[in-house]
């Protein structure tokens, strides 16, 4: 896997050799200070694809098409990323609202702002140094907004206590994730500490996991089973790591991202137990507990199955949940807001924790401050009600229809193959490659599905990610979409990609 | 210096004892996944002072006084870290103007908004995904604002080119730090990076480099020629550390922080000389650029002399400069804004700068449109102007008056010795401890000026770091105070500081 993505990136060309030019230029006699073959290696094995290459290519061919340049088409639509307003979502009033409120109090003496926009704020306010969100926050974050939290998972799971001291927000969930990384990883050799993660993944895993020197410990969902989880599979791939490394942590992304599954309550239950006999840390990534669209499925926190499986479990296993105010029904994420709740955390390592975050001083206030108004919406009898259950209702709504629409459509054309999008924000169906393609994206020197997505980036204007730079089982490829862009969009899209499969396939059959 | 911090925060007393207390309860026979000995020795290692147990105590008693709890204090002032709106700062009013045209741009058609802030936000709107600053931006930074910063990099240097593709918008100026830091650091053993810190530093930088696992070299600022830097202790270090690991990089703090000095142009110039003549990368923490007050000093960037030397060096040697939101007139430490200027950098090296920043999908976008406004403020022929410059003007008037009061006050302090405060935001004057209180402080287990410090919290309300956070001379005692809170309550601050003062000295005498 790692040598697909690692190809996918080699369309990457350095743009000049410096030692050398330097040298002709008479200017040193020594190279940079810093120079790839100098530089930190682990930032070097980092990989993103989610803005890998095709994304930079997207971005040139836009500046192409303002020059002037002809292409096939008029606008590059990027549904390479969960990217909600980029995809003309408009911004949820209520939220917006308290953040102009928050921004510039004097607006609070307006009567353009409802009463419960204007309660969130001063709250806000109130809870902020010097009642301005320029002021630092504590480090874990401000602590009526941490208690807000709790309450919030309170609700969420019928009841199951959370406290505020173990609630840390963050910078986007990215940010928390990579912070439990950081901590679980120690050792050297065989006891390097080995994480598992599912494989296809969120690349923020992989590249965290490069980053920090880690073992990656890859554990495959089973797409004909609409991509559910094995724990036959966990063992497997448990058993084969502990060989070469210290396998400690176990990552479950739920709703799936990039799959769309939702987990079923049973499978939950079935990992709890595996990572308590198996002796591994929990993380849950649950940024998409709110984008649950098929029918019969419901999102189930770990936190709440881990309860109701007794004391046993609910007192013993480590866990870390992680939220982000970047997808649900908002879709805020240039606000960068997060939180991550951690459950039995051994409370010197959660003063290691707090002290950690300190040395970055605060997350973002404003990210706060939205987090702060997605945990504690609106009240039935609050004067925005009304419009806050329209808007969400009706981005949510929209959201199930394009997951219906896309799974639908993909399942028409020939060479495609497409699970149902229970939930999230994505699609990862599987294509079908003649093998002269294959043989020619080699050539290219490019793996295949890039070369894929290379073309109909280029040919019809659309940025999706290859399957490689999620992890796919070998011989298969697949790519990413967003199911983000309005219906009438979307549906245009659904539509080039069926011409484009079978005109590619066509093409080299 | 390590062994100081470390002790500084042995009050940080374990809460629980895990494993023992689990097989108490027989809930099971395995401790902890992750506890104090089996976490991330690195991390361990970090310590961060500016938000250690002092503030952590300042916390809670803030929490006490709340309760009724007597106390011979009414109110804890926090003057431990730069948070100007805390202290009592009032925003400026064009930047929260354009920031809440932004967060609700139905603000746009109200009149209560002048036309140039209305002009400010439709311009950034105008460059976000789907014209909403609830979109990602491109992991680099939103371009238009990159051009921006360049822009105000030029005419700050006198016409020298910025190039926006070599700016990097962060989280603050601490995550762009980290980021520089992190590209820079490899090999083990003797190879390992080297990085040059002034002693009195900033411990974002010894806590990063901790957390990195680089080794830290330290020189010393010369205080009694007001915190100057002198090449030749800089040679002293470097020669020194050579024995032991690859020394790569040289950090510098210009203005000062905790020591508040402004280098001299002289002095930059040889520190650029030195850098080249060893190989090193700068980096250049330029964050206090506009808080310069004493008379006869000015702010030369680090770029501007580098370019004035010639191209032999402005071609050659490497370089990152740093700038924030969070410093300067603004104080807008919430948002959390930043940049970075990268000079001479390979550009494959660039290349992983860039993949690594996109990892984390993006700076916060309110933070970016924060900058812009700090970068491209309003201008004489706007009508937002004549309130800007006046409320920017009373900011830096106001702290030039509190620099010098500062220091005067404490110079007639018989045991406190401080010099100018020429720039930045902080005072970090040495005090003479009695030989009985060095032996009290090691009785009760924390060093002499954290103990020194944790008396003054308890006993007159006041929250500074000592110098043991920062690092100092060994044998020599100091503490940072920020100069931040109003003119008449600073007065009140230094007037109880001399009184704790002269009490403490007499109580150990």
């Amino acid at each position: 896997f790692l040598q697909h993505v690692k190809a996918s990136f080699g369309t990457l060309k350095p743009e000049a050799k410096n030692m050398s030019q330097q040298a002709v230029n008479g200017v040193s006699h020594r190279g940079k200070v810093l120079t790839l073959d100098s530089m930190n290696p682990n930032v070097k094995r980092v990989e993103y694809a989610v803005r890998g290459p095709i994304v930079q290519r997207a971005v040139q061919i836009e500046k192409e098409l303002k020059e002037g340049v002809k292409k096939p088409f008029t606008e590059v639509i990027k549904a390479n990323i969960g990217d909600a307003h980029a995809m003309g979502q408009k911004p949820i009033t209520f939220l917006r609202q308290v953040l102009a409120l928050c921004s510039y109090p004097e607006l609070l003496e307006d009567n353009m702002f409802p009463e419960d926009a204007k309660k969130r704020a001063r709250r806000i306010l109130e809870s902020c140094g010097g009642h301005s969100i320029g002021a630092y926050s504590a480090s874990q974050g401000i602590e009526c907004i941490r208690q807000d939290v709790a309450r919030y998972i309170e609700r969420r799971d019928g009841g199951i206590p959370s406290s505020p001291d173990n609630i840390y927000l963050s910078t986007g969930a990215s940010d928390a994730i990579v912070t439990m990384l950081k901590l679980l990883v120690c050792g050297e050799g065989r006891s390097r500490t080995g994480v598992m993660i599912s494989i296809p993944q969120y690349p923020l895993y992989s590249a965290a996991l490069a980053d920090l020197g880690a073992v990656q410990i890859s554990y495959y969902l089973d797409e004909d089973k609409c991509w559910s989880l094995d724990v036959a599979e966990l063992r497997r791939a448990l058993n084969a790591a502990r060989q070469h490394c210290n396998p400690r942590v176990l990552c479950i992304i739920n709703p799936g991202n990039p799959t769309g599954q939702v987990q079923s309550r049973q499978c939950i239950e079935d990992v709890i137990r595996f990572a308590k006999e198996e002796h591994l840390f929990l993380m849950a990534d649950e940024v998409y507990q709110d984008n649950v669209y098929a029918e019969g499925c419901k999102f189930h926190s770990f936190k709440k199955v881990l309860f109701e499986m007794g004391p046993e479990y609910s007192s013993t296993v480590e866990m870390a949940s992680f939220h982000s105010t970047s997808k649900c029904y908002m879709g805020e994420c240039g606000f960068r807001g997060g939180y991550m709740e951690v459950i039995n955390m051994d409370p010197e390592v959660k003063a290691q924790l707090t002290k950690l975050v300190s040395v970055r001083l605060c997350p973002p206030v404003p990210g706060q401050a939205l987090l702060d108004l997605v945990v504690n919406p609106p009240q039935p009898d609050e004067p925005s009600y009304t419009t806050f259950m329209k808007e969400r209702t009706a981005v949510l709504a929209a959201l199930a229809e394009k997951a219906r629409l896309t799974e639908e459509t993909f399942n028409t054309v020939p060479g495609i193959t497409c699970n149902p999008v229970q939930g999230a924000m994505y699609t990862f169906p599987r294509i079908t490659l003649p093998q002269k393609a294959i043989d020619k994206a080699k050539e290219e020197g490019q793996v295949p599905d890039m070369y894929y997505c290379m073309r109909l980036l280029e040919e019809e204007g659309i940025c999706l990610v290859p399957g490689s730079g999620f992890g796919q089982r070998e011989g298969t490829f697949h790519f990413r979409m967003t199911i983000l862009p309005p219906t009438e969009k979307l549906k245009v899209v659904l539509q080039k990609i069926r011409e484009f499969h079978l005109r590619f396939t066509q093409e080299f059959s």
